[in-house]
């Protein structure tokens, strides 16, 4: 398969591109390295990624930023952002991939445990998750030509710890390679609508 | 308690504003009709609505527009009406409805079904009651104050039927009625960032 992978040098990425290279063309984006380089706040920039990409077989979203902020200080704006980009331009992605994608192709995005799993600072990142995985719920009934849809909810990754980890008290956190194996399950197997949890 | 309904003349509205007038003194808030109007996709209209209500001790809404379409036809556009409306509109009653409310206060806002039981041309609905499911989870853990929020999440209405029900064909329909008991549980009871769904 030709397969498609936003955000191919970012954490997750680098786990989804090693769990799916041994088999197939792996295509990699990023917002500033890789094959391609595509800003997904920008419909009129993901459409010129996939001009240049050709059709594909798959796509792999593991894009997207929202801010972390606490909620007394929240405003329209951190919400927006996510809104912007981690949710609508993951959205974007299918919307506009449906052009270019070959028959019974999958599309995979990516949320993340705060849908249910809610932290301190995060009311914007659960929001954007709770949306996509609705979307993907929606989406996956109404896809013609054999097409699907899924989403990989990973948990705080071992990797991002350092980062992250003050945020997610108490969170079993995951190996990244434990995450990529969500996204070969995703794009290899055949299940569609789904949520797939990685906790 | 002084609570403001916005969408009081609503369907929903109308059964939530019948539940909570009893005991409470009810501000009936319209796009067009009510005590008073609000545009609740415009921040500023927010704001002034809540300097014209002064202080309150609880806030329902049941507002918001989404668009139902044929997910071959969904673009951004169709998304972004559910995203400033439906969406950031609840969102921003909350974030700018904090500065107005009481110690102790609550947020009741509205989702619906298709979150978890999707429907064809659903999806911009979907998306949008998943953003709003999974944000009050989040608001719920970082509100000060004792400030209480919560989401009812109701399934089609006997009310809306003769409208909406090709539809949501099978669904079993709720009347308008229960729906308005699910508000008055979260309103006068002590739950927070629950999702009460009312199937």
């Amino acid at each position: 398969m030709k397969i498609v992978v936003i955000g191919a040098t970012g954490t997750v990425g680098k786990a989804v591109v090693e769990a799916l290279r041994d088999r197939n063309e792996i295509i990699k984006v990023g917002s500033k390295s890789g094959d391609h380089q595509v800003d997904i706040k920008d419909a009129g920039s993901i459409r010129k990624l996939f001009e240049k990409t050709g059709r594909f077989d798959a796509l792999v979203s593991t894009a997207g930023k929202v801010y972390f902020v606490d909620f007394a200080a929240l405003t329209e704006k951190e919400v927006q952002v996510g809104l912007r980009d981690k949710l609508m331009g993951q959205v974007n992605l299918v919307l506009i991939g449906r052009d270019f994608i070959n028959d019974n192709g999958s599309f995979t995005l990516t949320s993340g445990v705060l849908t249910h799993d809610p932290i301190r600072f995060g009311a914007c990142a659960s929001l954007v998750n709770g949306a996509l995985e609705a979307f993907v719920r929606a989406a996956a009934i109404e896809l013609p030509r054999g097409l699907r849809i899924n989403v990989v909810s990973p948990g705080v990754l071992v990797e991002s710890l350092p980062t992250y980890g003050d945020y997610f008290r108490g969170h079993e956190a995951v190996p990244a390679k434990r995450v990529g194996s969500a996204y070969l399950k995703a794009v290899e197997g055949r299940l569609t609508g789904q949520i797939l949890s990685v906790l």
